[in-house]
């Protein structure tokens, strides 16, 4: 039996030991998409006890908490921080194959040194030492430095002043680079209730007033270059699937200009205004040479109650079944045709479409970049090892798992950087399985060029960091 | 290489064994759904041989001799026992990797004492051992003693006397409880040809005249409470999908009435009156604290040459594709909307629901019930090892697997409960290579609590027998 | 650590060694479907170098090499067969996982006797070497002929001559027999440009002039009549979807004379049409006791840009996500219930069909053929270790895998027939899996009928070739 979560963890065979331990491990963290707040690197965000840390903004957990019949208090309620750390236990010791009980012992080692694992035993042990730990200076910079990042990719909204970014930039005593990236859902989802208030604060943003949908895009196009200014290279999209129903521009702006008007738009009017807006900033983003994230499948806040009471990010966000693949197909060619696809990244919450993204990403793929368009790392409801696993395998049942750029935190917590420690272990013994078995050869050359790739220089090169 | 299907069968590694063995085979069986016949029961049915409890009723088995190429007077005509037994035979010998092959061979150690395999040349042995066993007193009541039940809950319509759940209510000699289940089909299932005829039966059984939505509700809110005291705490549907077409009060009644005059009912209109039906039992279920089962995902009776000769349960139904998470997360969020949500097992004939559906699960988790939402175990035809495996890995690493509440039979056989042992084989196996592993604990206190729990406790705590 | 694809690729267990060794090895190849060119094996086609073997027409090599950012020149240009090989080099060392890294060594291994693997650094080791065997003899019957291969079906128009069938036919001195397979597709895909012209040139084949549908059914009778006095046996058709939408015999013609008028066909109509032609050939496949081969889920020419300038088959297809078993199964249906339901494959593209596709055939089968209806072995993008390995399993878990008919190459190079060898090591160490871990009995009698059979004697029965 191998030890629980020692330093060869997931690492199943000498040769999956020596890929980590050699080629892997040393490698620094590219952390190309996540959620944290630039505002709290740059004021070095501190903590008084591990439930802030864990528990704070952490709907990953708060799902789980409440599936083993926690009360609400103790969730996102008034209990005290120590109530909520035991409920918290309580339920990690069900979760018996969750990537929460990985996720959760790996922030313990590696950023607390604790060896143990957490259970109702040795809660008390675990609450007084990472308070101690919290309170004694691993502040969010520490963890940062502590986890050997490079380059930090947050989310942010267009009309964003990039202010902490800017702060970050200047500040020589901090080593990691911490670039914008950009995020215009608001500009596109033009069903909101709050579209015309967007419009507003986004004419202030760019000193374009909108009237037409040609506006629109001069506004944003005003704020990429800001964007672009300030470092940003990435783009990523929260779509509910990625939609291909072209209008024509006159069409697109009689859409615009009734929804201006407030009159209420059917849904094939929001289809067509959306395919247009993804075209358009596609296009920009070639020109620019951005990478174009694509995050889709998802249906939020599904449960009506809860949202009501907590609001966006509470824990109530479900796979969405429907994902075309041939429409995805299809907007991504009416990209290619004018030569302005943009390096992509595709990402659906639906394991089941891994294959078909795989098998469309293939049809798109052309010498303007190695491994142009990308299939993400297995997301958010995926992220896990089995989710990763079969990520992966077909991955590289159907494309070239040597060109993958690897893994991303999507997270809020600066604990979060053990999750690419967890993912490249995955990698790893996936890799170290196949070569054991004969199915690759045992060639340190290729290998390591292979799992550093992963790891860490194909993000690297992809990105043009 | 192991023994076949010796008594360490699917146990891989040593703490898989111990998992089993120390925690999950003493434990008893609650059966919570399954369509044994309760008057079978009561009576203590009796068999000559082998071929009337394997051929007699079981579809599964049917199919799978078609699939050798076997003449139909074998399957279902009227060759003798002796012979269907021999055609039965030669088609478990090409059941390699088939879960069938595995129930077989459990049926004959367990019950029979058969430690060799069947195939051809000892088709006879077994044909003559099972005879002699049958005949000496392996009856139905005798099999569920052997199989160590504690709860079975059968399968009823609302217009049931449940005149033979009493007898064995009354029955002090009969050990393990025997509860009914509502199962309400065909009152909801309003496009059936024979939908009138069944509202006359209904409005016999309930003593209410049937002219309206409302009467309908009230009508089976009487049989509700007649099953109420007669143990039953379990509701169970049968729907092609959960859909979420709601309609105002008056439009269900209109519908309803437009159906009693016999006019044709739209798509829309029969969606329409599905989902209110559905909404309003639901609600019952939540005030009575009744537990709501929903399987769904079928086509059934999909070959109409072999329907029209042998009826429902054919052995010729199949997978629907179609079943929208985001629709049926919509039907949750209603009842959830009005805190009238109750507790509710998923169960989706479609394997690649299953991530879809514990994420959907895990937005309407609260503190009413541990584990309030579940996924039902691996279905009718995921009811395999694969099928299994996948299901539980899929339910740990988007939810808590310790607080499932595991296996069922949903068998016509008294045969079935070596179900239960291949579930907790294969359970145990997981959770065992898990720790093995390295990813959980070697903890007997974790590791008892939550493989006791999954075999027997979980279950027991929900239901509430 | 197993050494790289040595004589025991992929046969982990000494079970899997011998069924592989003792059963399945020494079998004869029947190549059901493939897509050779007969001329090509008549003419006996030579080849300069290892460039024109594996890059002349191998569009899923093509995606891999734009996925590694390959210049098109290289890829599908002018560059220079040894240019173009380096780069295909190049590509594989990233491609660690994927089914063309196994088979381009299988196929050096198996054809000119290369042990190594290719990486830059024996890339000249390995151009010398099969530039010599290929100049030294290796042509296309050679390969076959050491391939022990009994049968191939290739892939014909009904208005092919078949010339090159005959001349095989009448050629004593190869002994691999040579037949043609009838795929229709030009004849039903009426929403084609060129459909009218199709017509007249099969007017010609058949000798009947076209002007309703029931001429069209007339004229194919004649070329299938024809087919079936050169050999053939089998169908194959190339379908988006299975679909079922019945129309009257008159409707049908009406659409079909409003296509000879040049009018323009709605989405129904041509459903419709293609229903109605499905279900004519169905029936006289029936009668003429033919295989009816259905490959769906595809959408092909994904590419635009791409498609214009290299035509069909230029490596950008993908899973066409949409294909309902629902359908699927209203369309046997059809066919079953006149009795005139023929022996039939199924293909998906989609691997999240397999277990619907199982389920759906389950209720088809009966005692005209053993396994009469069957799930085509894992298609195109599936066509790998885990893809294989998941269509297998699911198949034994849902249907008789003993029964399965096995492996066909799909392929246009005559390099390929090491597929069926691929095959064979994961079949037979999937089974000697079952075996080790006691799930099946180590029966010498059962297996080597079960292995010999998948690999061989099933097709054999089964196209009673």
């Amino acid at each position: 039996m191998k030890i629980f979560m020692d330093e060869d963890f997931l690492l199943e065979t000498e040769t999956a030991r020596h890929l980590y331990h050699d080629f892997a491990k040393q490698m620094p963290i590219i952390d190309y998409h996540c959620h944290l707040v630039p505002k709290e690197i740059y004021e070095d965000q501190q903590y008084d006890n591990i439930t802030q840390v864990w528990l704070g903004a952490d709907h990953y957990k708060w799902r789980q908490m409440r599936s083993n019949g926690t009360e609400e208090t103790l969730v996102t309620g008034d209990a005290s921080d120590y109530e909520k750390f035991i409920a918290w236990t309580r339920t990690l010791e069900m979760a018996i194959g969750n990537p929460l009980y990985h996720w959760s012992h790996l922030e313990l080692k590696r950023f607390f040194g604790y060896e143990g694992y957490l259970c109702e035993e040795t809660a008390d042990e675990v609450w007084n030492l990472t308070e101690k730990a919290l309170k004694g200076g691993l502040s969010a910079r520490k963890m940062i430095e502590m986890s050997n990042v490079e380059v930090i990719c947050t989310t942010d909204d267009p009309t964003d002043s990039l202010e902490w970014h800017k702060k970050l930039h200047e500040d020589a005593t901090f080593k990691t680079k911490v670039y914008p990236a950009w995020r215009p859902d608001k500009a596109i989802h033009i069903e909101k209730a709050d579209y015309p208030d967007y419009l507003d604060k986004l004419a202030e943003a760019s000193g374009i007033a909108i009237r037409s949908f040609e506006d629109l895009m001069d506004a944003l196009a005003v704020r990429m270059d800001y964007f672009a200014a300030n470092g940003c290279t990435v783009s990523d999209h929260g779509l509910e699937y990625v939609m291909y129903v072209p209008a024509a521009a006159e069409e697109v702006n009689r859409i615009f200009t009734k929804r201006l008007n407030r009159v209420t738009l059917t849904e094939k009017e929001i289809h067509q205004f959306k395919t247009s807006c993804m075209i358009e900033l596609g296009k920009r983003y070639a020109e620019k040479n951005w990478v174009m994230q694509l995050h889709y499948g998802v249906q939020r806040d599904l449960n009506t109650a809860v949202f009501r009471k907590l609001g966006p990010d509470a824990g109530i966000d479900a796979i969405n079944g429907y994902a075309s693949a041939a429409e995805m197909g299809r907007f991504l060619n009416a990209l290619a045709e004018n030569g302005k696809l943009p390096k992509t990244i595709l990402y659906s919450l639906d394991p089941n479409d891994n294959a078909s993204i795989e098998t469309v990403m293939g049809c798109f793929q052309d010498s303007s970049s190695v491994g142009k368009i990308q299939h993400g790392s297995a997301w958010w409801f995926n992220d896990h090892k089995s989710g990763m696993e079969a990520h992966m395998t077909s991955l590289a049942s159907l494309g070239l798992l040597g060109n993958f750029i690897g893994m991303l935190t999507d997270s809020r917590s600066f604990l979060s950087y053990t999750r690419h420690e967890y993912f490249r272990r995955i990698m790893c013994n996936l890799i170290g399985n196949w070569v054991e078995n004969g199915e690759y050869p045992a060639d340190d050359r290729l290998l390591s060029r292979i799992v550093k790739g992963i790891s860490y220089e194909n993000a690297k090169q992809y990105f043009e960091f």
